[in-house]
């Protein structure tokens, strides 16, 4: 059911990363299910977690490592979440993390696990552990594809993108992947995302860097509104490159690496929402003319939410009175609803907070048709705009998640 | 697909209330389309209405007219909601307040208007012009169940509840019917609910008591999480029970008309979850043990539009890790994960945050599978709690809000 996405890119080496997979039986037999990386000595690793209270073990832990030294491996499985496990959850990790860390030869600390998969079921310790030495005989630098296969849930798809970038001479690039289908309304990161560059970067200013670009994009889509709690997006720079250190988000460099990480960022936001659970139509939600960004923002998810609208975008029907009656709860304050104007796929459908002079039913049909849906709704109050990407709601939307456990 | 729903309750005729209804062409030949109520001189009309700044035309003439004057006729249209309809919505519903007023013999102020149905189509005004004389004609004590079917748009079944209670030798009746299946998550008030009592009770008393109950009843259901553009909820009171006016709502007297009105209010609320598009659970949502009513409420209804808990309620799948993972992200301050209880239907499922020792899978799906859940999450936090009615999600939802037009 995926909306326009594309096959996996040919993701090309990263100088200082490798890969390795292996099937470890979680999800299925004979199904990848934990992916490992490899980092090279002074790598700049810094990551974005779910908001969620009640975040993974996983997730707590990850933070922890993470404050504590510089990572070198990342430790992913899937089919299970480890999340609602509680404090034996944090230890289940913990041994995991013990056994990679053993058999590389570096601190527990250097270990970043993630799980992601069913909530409440303990961790099958025992699985992962048994497969650590397959996935680390599997190390190398070029099966970007395998471990975005590794690391699917409910998508139907892997997901991967990449940019490549000259600056004076020089090539740089930039890549990774992602996962999610489902419980996606990420809230600081996606459920995973993995991007990598051999840039060479201060890890502060990849920290911000990330903070920033993820509110471009993971942290701009939705598909239920339900946040995660093992959300986590980790940007990791070698350095190999060998360009002198950016030190600034402000250094021509940096604007490069910033633009290309932008687009890879997006790229993997966007393909987690064209293989949303049962999506049949790409969604894109613009608005403009608020008289802050929090309005813009906020009207922008209340419309990608609505169950209204997304079973009217199923059904590809015009049904704009369920988009205006949105916009009016969603808590703009002073909003003039005379001043509304509202586009979709380019075709006028409102003006002045009423039905378009213009519009006839026809304009509507052919607007709502195709499967890419752009709308744009204007406030008409300022200058502020945001853009949220998301889904319809479909008949799939509810088998997939009546029968997820089944 | 109505869960649990009552047939319609012999309601008594209440002194000071006639009833016509018409079939006017609106939703389809030779379907109930105009209700009529005509109320005695001296009547207490109070109303509470949508907070959606995309209010309907007949809403704004609604508030202007029971500003003006003392109502005398509710005028009530269904098929179309006369909202998205800008300056000519209003200009259509003082229309037809005009006709029915010169025909009554009252001020145009006397008239209040509602309509219900599809957005952004113009009020069709001579459909309901021309019903009006046979809806005058129609005018008797006791046709509530004809009231009831005349104001349905996808109800599958026409609601109404009633209450009488004795207070020194007399008694007194409280009656009135509801309606809505979809865009139900009201806000000061349902999309159409109209309640009315024999009693004498102050104007302003009578609101005080409305704005409390609305809370306990109709802004405490939801369905889709979408406000309605026409939610409207009227209470009126006759006097024609001839009792010492109520003036307070500490005498004893108010207190068990407000005990009547509030369970007659509730029914109406719940029916309308009952009757829930796609329906087939009745889902009760407490929160418990929170710091403050504004977490219990917030967190309720988090849960509440979770579209991954309504699909595993509805294929019921003891699925509890998505209950945890909205608690989690419901933005409840200092929540302590580790005091989090969950009990369905009376087994314990989480204690201290994670699975509870006892809890066995098949608990878990004897919990889940009857019509009736209720969801008791305790925040262990404090004395506060609310609780909020909902329904499942189903495939039934998604095949009636996508071909609600065609």
């Amino acid at each position: 059911m995926a909306v326009g996405l594309k096959a996996f890119p040919n993701i090309p080496e990263i100088d200082g990363v490798k890969i390795g997979v292996a099937e470890a039986g979680i999800k299925r037999p004979n199904k990848k299910d934990v992916v490992v990386f490899e980092l090279c000595e002074g790598a700049s690793v810094v990551g974005v977690f779910t908001q969620n209270v009640f975040c993974a073990a996983p997730v707590r832990l990850c933070q922890k490592h993470l404050a504590l030294t510089d990572a070198r491996y990342l430790l992913i499985n899937t089919g299970n979440a480890n999340a609602g496990t509680g404090k034996s959850g944090v230890m289940n990790a913990l041994e995991t993390c013990r056994v990679l860390a053993d058999q590389a030869g570096v601190p527990v600390e250097a270990i970043l696990p993630f799980s992601t998969g069913v909530i409440g079921e303990p961790l099958p310790v025992d699985k992962i552990v048994a497969a650590i030495p397959s996935a680390l005989d599997d190390l190398s630098a070029d099966d970007w594809q395998s471990a975005g296969v590794g690391i699917m849930t409910t998508d139907t798809l892997p997901k991967g993108s990449f940019r490549t970038f000259e600056f004076e001479g020089q090539t740089f690039t930039v890549g990774g992947i992602s996962k999610g289908a489902g419980m996606i309304r990420p809230n600081m990161a996606t459920m995973l995302g993995y991007v990598f560059s051999d840039i060479a970067i201060e890890k502060s200013v990849l920290h911000a860097v990330l903070k920033e670009v993820v509110n471009k994009s993971f942290n701009r889509i939705t598909i239920d509104g339900d946040t995660s709690t093992n959300d986590s997006c980790i940007a990791v720079a070698t350095g190999k490159a060998g360009n002198e250190l950016i030190t600034s988000v402000d250094s021509p460099l940096a604007k490069a690496f910033v633009s290309a990480f932008t687009e890879v960022m997006q790229e993997l936001a966007h393909a987690i929402v064209r293989d949303g659970e049962g999506a049949t139509k790409f969604v894109t939600v613009e608005v403009v003319g608020a008289a802050k960004l929090s309005d813009a923002t906020k009207t922008a998810f209340e419309v990608a939410h609505s169950p209204l609208v997304k079973t009217a975008l199923f059904a590809s029907d015009p049904n704009w009175g369920r988009i205006l009656a949105v916009v009016g709860r969603s808590g703009v304050e002073e909003l003039d609803v005379d001043k509304v104007q509202l586009h979709i796929n380019g075709f006028e459908i409102v003006r002045d907070g009423g039905r378009s002079p213009g519009y006839i039913e026809e304009h509507g049909q052919e607007a709502m048709s195709p499967e890419e849906i752009h709308i744009v709704i204007d406030l008409g109050a300022g200058e502020a705009s945001d853009t949220v990407w998301t889904t319809d709601f479909s008949h799939e939307y509810v088998t997939i998640n009546a029968e997820y456990r089944t």
